[in-house]
């Protein structure tokens, strides 16, 4: 099977949603973006050995690929709407693509976004989706608008898809259940907080996804927004696995450094406190303050009201080359 | 040297254009598409070992990079006007990156278009484009509109980039100035035919850009328009650097069957021909009727009035797994 017929026969949709003026299968696509909405465009890229290992199933390849580029569009704010796929794979294995295709657009259609254009080349595997989405005019989210002052608010429990990872990586051990279907779940299945994104729009004053750990992320969140922040190690949400698993210390260093899970971090006014606690209730995604907004550049931990030194890293591709 | 800086340093611009609400260095970016436009959507991808050399320079990577996806833009009669960027690298070398940001930078400030986001990831050398941008209400170009009757037109020399890569691949043998310069600059920067895809956009009837051979591509034009084409191989214009370096026949098939030029092949009705000609005057680019389209789906050439067959084969990335 020759790469046209592969692309036609895996990622050429049946219909198209209106917008799409013209979808797969031309030089371009062409697409409708509404008079009242802005354009938010992000790419993200997953290679095999690093992103995730070797022998991770073509179906979660493709979830991941297409969520970590949702959580982009959570972090702004946006409804995501579109995409397109570049693929580099060794070989054309058809029973590969057959499950990455369903797998992405399983979860594209749960998500309402549509795959508009691609490329398909040969070469180690490699997937970069970029995704375009709207959002209204002057109601997105940015890194930078934090001020001294605001709560500093994580979604759900960072940390378990590093955990996850780490079950991958070791040797294998015998780990109780229910905690290990749980942590491999959080890191192959990450879910984009694509709803919480846009009703905190009006809310946060900033607001990112943390991919590469909480306190790697909060001190880009900090630059960009040229203040500091108090992080309050007591108030961290724990994961129940993780301590299971790993015990509370290493727990929590998951919970400060671990990459992958696409928690949202965002800022908030203290006065809207209430209003954000009403609005996680009705979507079931728990929010927590972690700690505050403070003015200068430092980012600085407390545990039990003292400031304390934590170690670690977050992730960083190029780091080794320092 | 960590990866956010590495962004920081070569990948954000220090100004951008108004339609640019947020630029690099958040989750996404924010643009701004005019209400009168349609929005353009292509991704091509480059991989070190199968589209170019692995010793080609990062001048020149970044060059074809970015330069087959303006290429997109011209086969649509699209403006180019943002693009993403996402770059898998080995490893952080500062003199390689700032190489390839600096011939990046380049093309992009020569066509008007914006770096607005991007990815750097560690892995084998992969860099994929997206680019977008803007096309007027209902007059884009598109593969699927030729009718019979219609002559079909190549812009350019088709062939010469083909040639120029057999000079890299093949055992170093002496090969006369000014050839072997022409031949490998139509390799290393193939000229993407913006400003042509624009003017033609109310002449032609289909247009697509030649990235796989004429032929291969013509046969992908005519499956799209549902018809067929008879090629005449008296008329197509034959490089003079490959009719010396390679002779007479190799230079034809050269011609038929060599990819990477990235010229326009368009389909044209006959009673535009002489407007066509002004324009191409005007521009200083060449554009030779090669043949017409037909009724029916075969795809044929022709000699001196007979049929004749060819053999040789477009490129398929996968065309080994069959």
């Amino acid at each position: 099977m020759g790469e046209f017929d592969l692309i036609k026969r895996y990622f050429t949709a049946a219909s198209y949603s209106p917008d799409v003026l013209l979808g797969v299968g031309d030089d371009a696509a062409v697409l409708d973006v509404p008079a009242d909405k802005k354009l938010v465009v992000a790419v993200d890229t997953i290679v095999a050995g690093i992103h995730f290992p070797m022998d991770t199933s073509a179906a979660d390849i493709a979830y991941r690929a297409l969520a970590v580029n949702l959580s982009d569009m959570a972090a702004m704010g946006a409804i995501p709407r579109w995409f397109t796929l570049s693929l580099c794979l060794p070989s054309a294995n058809v029973s590969w693509l057959a499950e990455f295709a369903a797998s992405l657009h399983a979860l594209a259609t749960r998500y309402g976004v549509q795959l508009v254009g691609g490329d398909t080349v040969k070469g180690p595997l490699n997937i970069s989706v970029q995704i375009l989405g709207l959002v209204e005019r002057d109601a997105w989210l940015t890194r930078s608008g934090a001020h001294a002052g605001d709560l500093i608010m994580v979604s759900g429990v960072p940390g378990e898809a590093a955990g996850g990872l780490q079950l991958l990586l070791q040797a294998p051990i015998a780990i109780e259940e229910p905690h290990r279907s749980h942590l491999l779940e959080r890191f192959y299945r990450p879910t984009p907080r694509v709803q919480l994104g846009r009703t905190i729009r009006h809310l946060a004053s900033a607001a990112m996804d943390v991919s590469d750990g909480l306190l790697t992320d909060l001190s880009k969140l900090c630059a960009a927004s040229e203040c500091g922040a108090r992080l309050n190690l007591d108030a961290l949400p724990v994961s129940a696995a993780l301590q299971a698993v790993y015990g509370e210390p290493a727990a929590q260093q998951y919970a400060l450094f671990g990459g992958d899970d696409y928690e949202l971090l965002f800022t908030l006014p203290r006065d809207r406190l209430l209003q954000l606690q009403q609005v996680c209730s009705e979507l079931q995604v728990a929010c927590t303050p972690i700690g505050e907004v403070i003015a200068g550049h430092a980012v600085e931990c407390f545990r039990h009201g003292e400031a304390v030194v934590v170690r670690g890293a977050g992730y960083d591709h190029f780091s080794q080359d320092r």
